[in-house]
Parts: structure tokens; C-alpha cells; sequence
């Protein structure tokens, strides 16, 4: 759309080709709820591979699905985009106990975190608990030496889009095994970073920093964390665990990219999603529904017969959960390949109920979004705010600081019920939700290459 | 509100309390998702009386239960309202059976629709099919007389709010009986109004019409209807089925109230949902969920130390499902009781995530509850359009034509996985999203009180 013609549109809330936009993202819909394609393709996605963490056999056989996939679809190219990527390994699975001082003995439902050291065989220590990570900081060398510290912050519950609560807890998963490192802990245990209180540890990403010890890190399930709590309120509470996990060096992966050419320039607009997954469960929600989101979106144009302004890209990124590889490459070769990226729109927040996109922009760039909100309040997509994008697509921003992104907004309240856990299957995913996400997608790709 | 204040606010968006109203809304989110009883409260509901058709003991029961959790509350005033309900019982399960020309025998998923006849002992008859009622009008009397009418028109999955493509199909069940009993049919099989394709058959209300043969109407789950329509693309096809369903006297029953009165007037706004379901499942979205809401709205308000200008009462209607005794008879007693009733509000769509209201209202008062749309969208509650309100409180419409009612709108998507079957259970429902409906009830009340 021409400038004068998008300020004319934002100012007087008019947009000159509502009533066929309408008709077409109607079509969209249809396709998507009569049609679709995305729950068979997560089914096979998520049953055929299973969890799929970058470096695994699985994230290898994720690149060939994808790319089968997408070439089965005759877009106008498909192809890998070659990166480096790291390589960590839980090996055999965890196991730990707590010990209280009248000698009853609790198996622990543990896992380690992503990234983390092994305990090198068996290990044992006196649990002390701290509530978060700036408590711990109170506490000293003395206190805390040869110790296990168990962070226990729990899942603020008060906020209503749990993203944020995530969020205000992340720091103990984050910067746990650094800080406790530092006052020469033996390991870190921390409560999992859910929504629910069941069984299920919660893995996730973790870091170390240069000069600190490394210390093994892992999370127990809430219900465990609150068992551990309650013993410790009576006296000493021993702790055993032993985690084989261990890093092996980078290797050579791939992000798997599906296009259709832009007839009127080759302006890029990027959508996607991450391939990879953690290795529990089955990676559905995260982030196989957006896979499944953005391969089905393509489709869904293809199918319809649109000719795109601008090339559509669907990109399945790879290492979004430890490291994101797959992004910042996709981002580094953007540039090397002096390509002109104009928006980017990730889905990575679930395949439950699209209610929306975040948007990263100036005020314009959010006007200019907004303008659809009539149209897209019959599509029962309501949320149209300034907010976040997505992990895989943010490092595009730092080489195209003037371009779009849009995050789809998804019904969050049971996202962490699953996220990072054995939890995480295929059955947790809604047909008709899942094709909504997809439809969703679909037209914000539709009206971003109408619009830009 | 005083009305020219009401003008100005509607004219200008402008709400001099909006700033107080979002703190108080924000104590009520608060209480729900920190401190909230509504999922605990469901899963007594589901668990320790489970589905509770009017007329049974679990409805009985579930009666007891209603006014035992309103008294321990300590609300202002709790009480049975006496009313007459009709009985209709399932019996022994029913069993049926297709057989084709090859010999090959099938048993069917099926559940008589409520308010059938029996079949008198095991029948069996040649199956016609036919897409829908209108289909069954081209029919002959000679064409049908004798068979088994099975009418299987699917649930269009086209519709983004699923209440629409139930309403688009429900005719075969509340007719089908009638039109194929005028044409002499033996008995009448559907196909499921559902979703989703799976083994469930859901039940719901059917009706004779006076001077027409009553003959049994049942209906199979969605895979039975794709088999038994793959079936007679082959060749013929013989069903076998046998219902012990009937009918008993009309019997006394209770709708149960809570109240907390108001401290400016004895104007009323009434809330609720039903305490009925039917016999499947446990009758966890429908309506457990409301019963849960609106008992949880009434006790966060109360615990909130909410002093109310106009009556607050929560209703737990008898009878829903099958004859809307407890709706009609609330209406007729309001009247009685020379009650001035001026809003009521229903949540009778599951206990998924909450996400408006729709209005029954002429344009103003359309206006006044979306005045508060900006407060609401803080709170993730975004649709707020011309609607239904529900089905126990449309009653009350005809004698108070002046007076607002509120639907809760609901996330519909999976709503009809799970109505009037086996799978409305209460693992079907989610916490948060459970306590987001009841924080959503509170609200609308708060608001409604506080602007009437």
C-alpha cells in the first residue's frame, strides 16, 4: 500500500479493500477448518520423531521430515540453510532422592537442565532452600559450601498471561548454577517452571559463566518441590542425585526453508517457527505446533492460488532451545546474502487458541497492524499490541532495525502446564485450535504482504 | 450511574471510575487465581456426585450440595426455590448393532436422545440414510415406513465459533423423531453433534409432536456414522437396537439460590448456571463450570467485602437439559413476588477460557457494558457484541423486556469434543481457565452493579 494511501487508511480507520480481504481470509479459514493439513502433520511430527533436541538423531530426521514436507507441496523452492550448532546430551536418565533426618526416603522426579555438567556418578549434599535467586545472594560461602541449594521460587499464579509469570522466574533456571557456583555449591536443584503442580520436572535452558565452577543444575516437578519444602520445615533434608548428561562438540545442522517468490520484488517476509525441541515428551506445543503453524500457512496461500507481492519464507529454525543457532545464522546470512527483509512473524507460543499477534514496531508499524482489527474481530483474533516477536526472528532485528515482527498471541493459561516436560505430546493439542493458529498465520502473512 | 453521567461516559469513552474499577477488578482476579474454590468446588461436583440428570438422585444430591456450599459461604440469604420438573431415565444401556449384506457385524457407540421412548425390547430394521430433515421431506411414506432412519448431517467445521454449527445441525436431533415418525419410520438414528471424530455418542433433548407416533430416537458417535454411511455406499444395511428409556410422573425439585442483598435497593441481578446435565460424564463443562463461576463470583465478591447497591443472586437452575422447568418457573415466581429484575447474567458454555460477554440489549445498553471494554482488555477479555444470554435466564425476558443479560463467551473450540458425553469429565477442565471464568463472572456483576 502507498504511504499516502496507509496514512489516509490509519487516520480515518478506512481500509479501501476490506470487503475483499474479508472474502479472501474467510477463504483462508475454510481451507484451514475444512482441509487442513496441520494436526496430521504434527501427529506424524510428533509421533514419528518424537522430541527432537538440536544434535539428536530425531533433530536430524525433523530436517528431512520438513524438507520431504515441503517439497511435497511444489512451493517455488526448498532448501537447508547449512549452520553450526551445539550438541548436549541428557544420557541416562536422571534419578534423585531426598532423605529426612527420621530417615524416610522420596524418589525424586528430576531432570537435568538443558546444558548443564553430569554429577559424575552419585552425588549427596545437605539441601538448603532459598526462595529466589536474590535471597540466595544474601547468603555466603559459609553458608552455602558443599551444599545443594534448592530454589523454590514458585509460578506467580496472579498473572493472567502466564508468559509473564515464566518470565518473573526464569532467573532461577537462568542464573541459578552461576550464582550458587559461586558460593562453591555442589549442585543446584530448582523448582520446575510450571503452571501446574503434578509430577512432571520441567527442563530448560541454563548457562555458566567464565570463571565459575560449573555445578550440575536440574529441576524437580512442583509436586516434588513442595514435598521437599515440607520436610525441610521439620529439620535436615538430605539430597542424592545422579545426571549423565554431557556436551559433545558443535556440529553441522540445518534450518529448512520453504518459499514462494514475491511477483513484484523479492522484498523478504519471514515466518516460522523452531524444528527442534526439547527431549522430553514430544516438542507439540513447542514448538511443533508452530512448525506446523507456518508449513501449513504456506500451504493454505499456495492452495488458494495467491501470487505474493513480496517472497514468503517459511522457515523451520533449528537450536531455538539451546543456543538459537538456527536464528542469529538465519539472520547473519540475511546479510551476507544482501536480502531486504521487511517483516517477520513467529509462532512459538503453543497450538492452543490464536487470539492475536504481539507487535514489534513504532507507532506507524502498530497503526498500520491495528487498521485490520474490524476485519480480524470475525476471525476471532482480538489482541493486537505492542509486545514481543519471538526468539528465532529477534536477531533479525539488530540488521534490520526498520522491519515488522509480529509474535502470534495464543491462549496461554495451559502452556506451562506442558512446556519443557514429558507433558509436552501430541494429545495436549486441539484440532480445531491448532488450524485456527494456522489460519491466523496465514492472513497476518496475507495482509503484511498486501500492506508493506 | 445516574443517567445524563451515563450519556456523557457513552459519548465521550469516558469512565470517571475507571481507575478504581480496575483496582477492584484486579483484588478479584487476585483472589481467583491465588486463592480461587471453583475448580475444587467442580471436582465434588464431578466426583462425589457426577452427572445428575433432573430427576435422579445424583440431582437430588447435587441439590444438597449447592445449598451446603452457598450456607458455608455466609452469605446473606440461602434457599431452595420449590418447582415441578419432568423425569426421564436412560435405564439399562442401550445396544445396537449394524449388519451388512456381507454378513459383517458391527456394534455401535449409542446413546437413546433424551426424552425418548424405548424400543420395547430389541428391533431392527433396514437403515435409509439421509443428510438432513429437509432431505427427509423429499421422502415418501412408502420410501421410509418400516426402517431406520439415520440422518447424518455432520457439524460443519467451517464455523469459528462452534455454537454455530451446532445450531446449524440441531435439527436432526430435536426433529428427526417427529418427521420420520410422521412418515412412518421405525426408529431414528443421528449422528452425534459433535467436533470431533471419536467413539463418544452425545445425547441431548429431542420432542414429539401430539397426534404423531412416538418412535425411539438415538444417537451414534461420529466413527459409527462414517462407518455405517461407508457401509451403505456398499449396499444394505440392517440395524439392531434395543433402549429401555421412559418416562416418569412429574416430580418436585429445586432450583437453589444465595444471596447478598443490596444496601441502596432490592433490585435484583440474577447469575447462574445449571445444576442439571445430562446423564453422561459428569457433567464438568456442561454446566459444572457455570455452577462453579457463579458460586465463585458470589464468594469472591463477598470475601472482597463488596457491598452491593442492588441484590446479588446466584441461581443454580434445575433442568436445563431437558425442559427448562427451572428457568421458566424463576421467571414466573420473580413475577409473582413482584421482583424488579434488571440484569442477569449466564455462563453456560464450559469452563474454557473466558473471553467477553455477549449482550441482550437494545443500543444503549450495548454501549454501557462496552464503555468498560478498555478496563476489560487488561484482563484478556476482548468480545463484547450483541448475543445470547442463556437459556435459564431468557425466561425472565419475557416479563422484565426492559433488563440486560450477559452470556459469558467462551473459547467454543473443543466445547463440543465433549457435550452431553462420556468425555465431559473433569480432568476436561483447566484451573486457571476455570478461575478466569469465575473472575470474569465477579467482574461483570461488579460492573453491572455498580452502572445500573
Amino acid at each position: 500500500m502507498k504511504t499516502y494511501l496507509l496514512i489516509i487508511a490509519i487516520c480515518f480507520g478506512f481500509n479501501a479493500g476490506a470487503n475483499e480481504d474479508s472474502i479472501f481470509i474467510r477463504k483462508i479459514y475454510d481451507e484451514a477448518l475444512e482441509n487442513g493439513q496441520s494436526y496430521e502433520n504434527l501427529r506424524t511430527l510428533c509421533k514419528d520423531i518424537g522430541a527432537r533436541i538440536t544434535g539428536s538423531a530425531e533433530a536430524k530426521m525433523a530436517i528431512d521430515w520438513g524438507k520431504d514436507l515441503l517439497d511435497s507441496y511444489g512451493f517455488d523452492n526448498v532448501y537447508l540453510q547449512e549452520i553450526k550448532v551445539p550438541h548436549w546430551e541428557r544420557g541416562t536418565p536422571e534419578a534423585g532422592w531426598i532423605i529426612n533426618e527420621k530417615g524416610e526416603v522420596a524418589k525424586l522426579h528430576i531432570m537435568a537442565l538443558g546444558g548443564s555438567v553430569g554429577t559424575g556418578g552419585l552425588i549427596g549434599g545437605e539441601v538448603i532452600e532459598v526462595s529466589t535467586i536474590s535471597d540466595l545472594a544474601l547468603l555466603s560461602e559459609e553458608d552455602i559450601s558443599g551444599k545443594i541449594v534448592f530454589l523454590n521460587e514458585p509460578f506467580d499464579q496472579k498473572y493472567i498471561q502466564t508468559f509473564r509469570a515464566y518470565g518473573a522466574c526464569i532467573d532461577q533456571r537462568w542464573n541459578g548454577c552461576c550464582e550458587a557456583g559461586k558460593l562453591k555449591a555442589k549442585a543446584v536443584v530448582i523448582r520446575s517452571l510450571a503452571s501446574s503442580t503434578d509430577h512432571y520436572p520441567h527442563t530448560g535452558s541454563m548457562h555458566y559463566e567464565e570463571g565459575v565452577t560449573q555445578i550440575p543444575g536440574a529441576a524437580v516437578s512442583t509436586k516434588d518441590a513442595d514435598l521437599l519444602a515440607n520436610w525441610l520445615k521439620e529439620g535436615k533434608v538430605y539430597l542424592k542425585m545422579e545426571m549423565d548428561c554431557r556436551w559433545y562438540p558443535d556440529e553441522v545442522s540445518y534450518n529448512v526453508i520453504g518459499e514462494i517468490f514475491g511477483h513484484e520484488d523479492d522484498k523478504i517476509i519471514t515466518f516460522g517457527g523452531h524444528l527442534d525441541s526439547w527431549d522430553a515428551g514430544e516438542g507439540a506445543h513447542d514448538d511443533g505446533a508452530g512448525i506446523a503453524h507456518s508449513i501449513e500457512a504456506l500451504r493454505i496461500l499456495h492452495k488458494l492460488g495467491y501470487q505474493p507481492n513480496h517472497t514468503l519464507r517459511c522457515v523451520l529454525f533449528m537450536n531455538e532451545e539451546n543456543g538459537n543457532y538456527g536464528g542469529k545464522n538465519y539472520a547473519e546470512k540475511a546479510v551476507e546474502n544482501k536480502e531486504e527483509h521487511i517483516c517477520a512473524i513467529e509462532s512459538d507460543r503453543g497450538g492452543f487458541l490464536p487470539i492475536g499477534f504481539d507487535i514489534v514496531g513504532n507507532d506507524e508499524q502498530v497503526a498500520l497492524v491495528r487498521q485490520y482489527m474490524d476485519i480480524l474481530e470475525d476471525f476471532e483474533l482480538y489482541r493486537f499490541n505492542p509486545g514481543y516477536g519471538g526468539v528465532d526472528i529477534k536477531p533479525l532485528l539488530d540488521y534490520y532495525p526498520e522491519m515488522i515482527q509480529l509474535g502470534m498471541a495464543i491462549n496461554s493459561q495451559e502452556y506451562f502446564n506442558y512446556h519443557h516436560s514429558e507433558a509436552d505430546v501430541f494429545e495436549a493439542v486441539n484440532k480445531r485450535e491448532l488450524e485456527l493458529g494456522a489460519a491466523a498465520m496465514a492472513t497476518m502473512i496475507y495482509l503484511m504482504d498486501r500492506t508493506l
